[in-house]
């Protein structure tokens, strides 16, 4: 089996109003040293060894990652079979 | 400027309704090599110097995670002021 972790984070021209809010959230609590917050996607999956790079590109791109909005990285490593 | 990055994750032991639907997504567009997927959150901060790793977990915990259900960890790096 391997590990893929995918990261998918809106692009930085994009404005993220969740992160927004967040934001406003800690200053509320008295967290006020927070100058940006963004939020993104960490997407963990456990596919079998014949999955390729290519195989991940292409299940980002159609479906875990919106390529419009969202810039995004990902790591394979091998994990031992249970 | 410090930049600091919380992963949350659910923990193991919970359900995680997001990963099954997305891996029912995957399986349906031919991706059949998936045997599970986990959704997290990867948040980034920008912060000022002065804040301390005591205050990150504080934030964690008081906002950006629920610690009933996710665990989390952080890393925190210096960054060149712009």
């Amino acid at each position: 089996m391997k590990k893929v972790i995918v990261f998918a984070t809106l692009r930085e021209s994009i404005l993220d109003p969740q992160g927004v809010a967040v934001k406003g959230g800690l200053a509320q609590l008295g967290f006020t040293g927070v100058e940006e917050v963004r939020i993104g996607k960490r997407i963990e999956l456990l596919v079998t060894d014949e999955t390729t790079d290519m195989m991940v590109r292409e299940m980002c791109e159609r479906l875990l990652v919106n390529p419009v909005m969202e810039d995004y990285e990902f790591s394979i490593e091998e994990v031992a079979s249970v």
